[in-house]
């Protein structure tokens, strides 16, 4: 077994309406069945009009590129500077939507494919029903990603094959089953074709020739590589998250949570503001066991019901201007506990007694 | 042009002490000058040693696992139930910080070597002095990635040629200069090898011949690809950034900044606590200009050279658990303010004026 990388030479410029597989057949009389064609997806978009007319300069362009980004953009993930990390309406998460300026006219835009597995497989058809020929097609494009510097070229759209090879199941020579190793095979495929396509030398098409697993009819497409950003750890940016929680905090919902919150996390979030708060200000945590053993008696009328208190009292003598920076400090213990997952509520105290709060958490 | 790629056979199970250049140059008496050779890191580590003795199984095992990862953590980037996403002593982020139990012994983890860099050159040279063969290595394993299911082989190390092609400063056929295009080929590279070796099939190594720009002596290696996490949008899980601005939230410093807020984002962050605050709670904005005009003359006593000033009072008439909740209600606003970027100080009321509290911003 071995598998070759071939370039498609002599493809030239593409432009809207242009014939694809007549463009790539005609290039390439050799293809094989069985071969894996890895196709830019600028040509793809060329060939299916996705262009825009923009300025050429100026801040007319910026402006209008900005338009067209907002169009592409079904959520804005982060941004740093100029920098716009999206998730396309395909589901994608990419710099700037993957909207191109290069390899085109300085006044037009590139947007990418609508649908580039619905492109692959139209590709991958015409290329049967037209030329006889059965391959797998693969639409990709140069993505950067998190941790690492460098961009690599990734499956965008995927026709003929699946987009995943699953080993799971399968066990190693030692006995032990293997667990997630799933690769993205079509994106390993798609960065082996960028070996030998460049940037500049108009080199839009490679073949991979010899990979098992291509051309059988699979539909799933490149659509399973986009994970859903609930089961994704970074969802959002890091400022972004963060700032989301500094907004979170402002807006924090009052209630206690459904069961008692754990002592240790308690203790971490009074522990965690202790520096903070005014001086002489000390948070005691009354555990619901010490509330049904009337240890709380020294503060008569407090709801018995609550899972857990957390008592507190600025330091006497206690004026109007202690009794604000007291309830201040009192949300910063609330939003200690929300950041030790603990919700909390902050008690209306009973009538008479006023220098002392609670939370109930 | 055009690329291969081909699996090295018969390598069969490799052990602590192994000479890794000999097994490969036996196995592969064909290869020749200019060939990138893939290693997977796995076959590496067992070589150089880099394996713990674990537990079979049990709770023992888990323990023992956790301990191996702590030593292999420089710092924990995410977690999710039993996921631990790190980033290691090299600077990569991986779960579990790359520690494999597959394709070895049951009682036995596989580390990643300590310097695959070093690895990578180590065998070169190997290669080299002994084999009389001028190859570039790259040294390499499995990893997931943020926002696209199924994993792919990128690079640990690398020895004989850049990790990185640079296309910045080319100019494209339509005359364009080429930005952001500094590829990542060893990344591809280890990915292209992936396709042929397989998971179980004890194919360690995967040659790939006629790629331009190997063999040169070029020293940078893989850690050219580590990204600084200053730098990066997406350096801590999108709930651990979270957790991070509530704990923000919670400890917020005191202190206006060192220039005027942009109203806009006081406004906002008045508006975004505009629902949460008691009711009948008003908080304005006095801007530096208003108090230089004797605007805020209702309340004598403010200091006048605050850049900035948020007014606010809790609804008459006041007992003293409305300042209480009125100070929390100014905390969640302080928090706002800080999810704008607006630094803000409680400031403490002239004598007398106890209705009414202020914050600097």
């Amino acid at each position: 077994m071995r598998l070759e990388i071939l370039p498609v030479l002599g493809i030239g410029h593409v432009t809207e309406g242009d014939d694809l597989a007549a463009l790539i057949a005609t290039a390439a009389p050799w293809l094989r069945d069985g071969d894996v064609l890895v196709v830019t997806s600028k040509i793809v978009s060329k060939a299916e009009g996705r262009l825009v007319d923009v300025p050429a300069d100026g801040p007319d362009r910026l402006a209008a590129r900005d338009e067209v980004l907002a169009g592409e953009t079904a959520r804005v993930v982060a941004s740093r500077g100029a920098t716009r990390i999206v998730q396309t309406h395909h589901g994608f998460v990419m710099a700037s939507a993957g909207i191109d300026a290069s390899n085109v006219d300085k006044t037009r835009l590139v947007l990418l494919p609508e649908d580039p597995d619905a492109s692959a497989r139209a590709l991958r058809a015409a290329l049967r029903e037209r030329y006889d020929l059965d391959v797998a097609v693969i639409v990709s494009d140069t993505m950067g990603r998190p941790w690492r510097n460098g961009l690599t070229d990734v499956a965008l759209g995927v026709a003929g094959m699946p987009a995943i090879r699953d080993h799971r199941g399968e066990i190693d020579p030692y006995g032990n089953e293997l667990h997630l190793t799933q690769m993205a095979v079509v994106d390993e495929l798609a960065g082996a074709g960028e070996l030998i396509k460049g940037k500049c030398d108009q080199v839009p098409v490679a073949v991979i020739r010899g990979y098992l697993g291509a051309t059988r009819d699979d539909d799933t497409g490149a659509r399973a590589l986009v994970r859903d950003a609930s089961l994704d750890l970074f969802s959002l940016g890091t400022a972004e998250a963060h700032a989301a929680g500094l907004r979170a905090a402002a807006t924090l919902a009052d209630g206690p949570g459904p069961a008692p919150a754990d002592p240790a996390a308690v203790d971490r979030a009074i522990a965690a503001v202790a520096e903070v708060v005014a001086p002489g200000t000390v948070f005691t945590h009354v555990t619901d066991q010490e509330v049904r053993a009337g240890l709380v008696a020294t503060v008569p009328g407090w709801p018995a019901e609550a899972t857990g208190l957390v008592l507190g009292a600025p330091p006497a003598p206690v004026d109007p201007a202690d009794l604000v920076r007291f309830g201040a400090d009192l949300q910063r213990l609330r939003t200690a506990l929300a950041a030790e997952g603990v919700p909390s509520a902050l008690l209306s105290p009973p009538p008479g007694s006023t220098a002392c709060a609670a939370l109930a958490v």
